[in-house]
């Protein structure tokens, strides 16, 4: 192999990701420049947030460019380097984006980190990655969950839903899910720990919420905004913490849609909802680090990831985080 | 005198309250049981908040109950007692109720606080009252404002928000008004100092808070929801505060209205919006009301009361709130 393949964005899409997005063009392989490594690529990390990356808009990150590389986080090992920390061999997490080789360091501009010898790559994209440090953070840090109060979580089966709904289990919560499908509620509440889970598409929400938190809901952990969040103003406590981790079901939208209905609940139930982005909390990233490894060392945390074959493949597995189709952390293989 | 006119809720209101909403009684002036004191009503305090009150739904007070007293803040002076704190003569504030003659302490369940000789009833219901404190707190706890931040408030000529946009000023923040007349803009900008005033009348709010923002919205004191709050969503800046204090535009909704459109801006600019409700903060009225004094006492706090004449204006004159007629914290004088 002397090419170095990159999938760019060429175009924004209007609702779900399309080929037409998309354009692939082949390179050599880049050579170090001073104080530079090139990664080869091993797994892609694709993640609700890359949607909005693709917006034209003001956001927390600089939208991608049409004809650049697509954002997006990656892990790889060191084929070549002149940079002093990431010797030949080393692993590598970071910013690398959809190619197959990336230059981190020097003047490339990208960010990276190294992964332990001991640690697996894609263990350090998923349960160390920003997945399960939002997760740590959004619970822990947004939320405040304390033992004996009601956690809801939904994108329960998603790669950040389902560690959230792990931790507020160890912190003593009772932890209720909301997912797409049977199977996922299924896996939440048998192989996770969740006390229950909703099927969103099986009936009303709000209705179903009532009846899986007989003592309301102290803390909701949102990762899709729109009628779940509504349903779950309706069943908050009072003094109730709504984390505002992501709104999936608007990031396809073309149009505005409307809010939720029930924002008075905000001001009666004195409810604190509040955003957050997990690179603000990137100078406490080693303490998430431990205690997730900890956790996980004891047997207390499931990290299960959902591995799509082949570099090519990402910009249509992308799609399976908007239409429901993963479990777990979706991560391409390349 | 020796009649107690009350006004009682006779029928809840769908939307504004009607002459139909009330009932008017005539009784004996009561007499003090063991531990009681009788209340002349002097002042009734109107607030937006009593539209929620007789809701028949959950809330942060139980519902007032269809032939009840229709609940109210009010002020006056003892004129019989059997209560070891409240002689004849004494001021008195509380949850008095729309009644010229109101039974405080004992078993009558209502809370009431002695007003000092030398404050005037009508600032006992305003700018100590829970309008100011309901300020006070709602600037300082809840959006925690910083010299030199930008701090928009709605409803800034009302009660609450003429007094937390003083505050915010006293704080050294740029404060920017949002009210519905050129009248009341002209106000809280020569009056009151605000450094501008929007008429969220006389056009798209969001873009004229932009210009009167030109380093964005850091907190947004919410009296109002609706589409003003989807304009402020518009303009926070990353890590905004929005206190959600009151949503005016929905309390006479029959229906539930559609929420902002721009809620996922929560999750990427990071924004904590918090309700409160200022009886949480009751163990504190104390600082409140010591703070309020000295700034009022400096010349530095403006406290408006727009006064309506008579008891039985007051099924009208609540009203004003919510069509925008009143400038200044809304009292009736019995």
């Amino acid at each position: 192999m002397t090419v170095n393949r990159k999938i760019l964005l060429a175009q924004r899409p209007q609702r779900m990701f399309t080929d037409a997005c998309f354009a692939i063009v082949e390179e050599p392989i880049p050579e170090p420049g001073d104080g530079e490594a090139v990664v080869r690529v091993e797994y892609l990390s694709l993640d609700p947030a890359m949607r909005g990356w693709v917006r034209d808009e003001r956001s927390y990150l600089p939208p991608v460019q049409l004809g650049e590389v697509m954002r997006s986080g990656g892990a790889g090992r060191v084929v070549a380097s002149r940079h002093p920390l990431f010797p030949v061999g080393a692993g590598v997490m970071g910013m690398l984006g959809w190619q197959e080789y990336a230059v981190i360091g020097g003047s490339s501009g990208v960010r990276a980190n190294p992964v332990p010898d001991g640690v697996d790559l894609i263990d350090s994209l998923s349960l160390f990655g920003s997945t399960g440090v939002t997760a740590y953070f959004g619970v822990l840090d947004v939320g405040q969950p304390k033992a004996g109060e009601t956690f809801v979580v939904s994108g329960a089966a998603g790669g950040v839903g389902s560690i959230a709904g792990q931790i507020a289990k160890i912190v003593g919560c009772r932890v209720v899910g909301i997912a797409g499908t049977k199977e996922k509620c299924s896996w939440v509440v048998d192989e996770l720990g969740f006390d229950a889970c909703i099927d969103y598409k099986a009936g009303d929400v709000a209705e179903a919420l009532r009846d899986a938190c007989p003592r309301g809901v102290d803390v909701y952990f949102d990762n899709v905004g729109g009628d779940i969040l509504d349903a779950a103003l309706q069943t908050m406590n009072d003094f109730g913490r709504i984390v505002a981790c992501g709104m999936i079901s608007r990031y396809n939208d073309s149009e505005l849609s409307p809010g939720p209905e029930h924002m008075t609940n905000i001001v009666t139930r004195r409810l604190r909802m509040q955003g957050f982005i997990v690179i603000d909390f990137l100078a406490r990233f080693a303490e998430a680090a431990m205690q997730l490894a900890v956790w996980a060392g004891e047997g207390r945390l499931t990290n299960r990831v959902h591995v799509v074959d082949g570099f090519l493949s990402a910009p249509t597995a992308i799609n399976l985080l908007f239409d429901g189709g993963n479990i777990g952390k979706l991560v391409v293989k390349i």
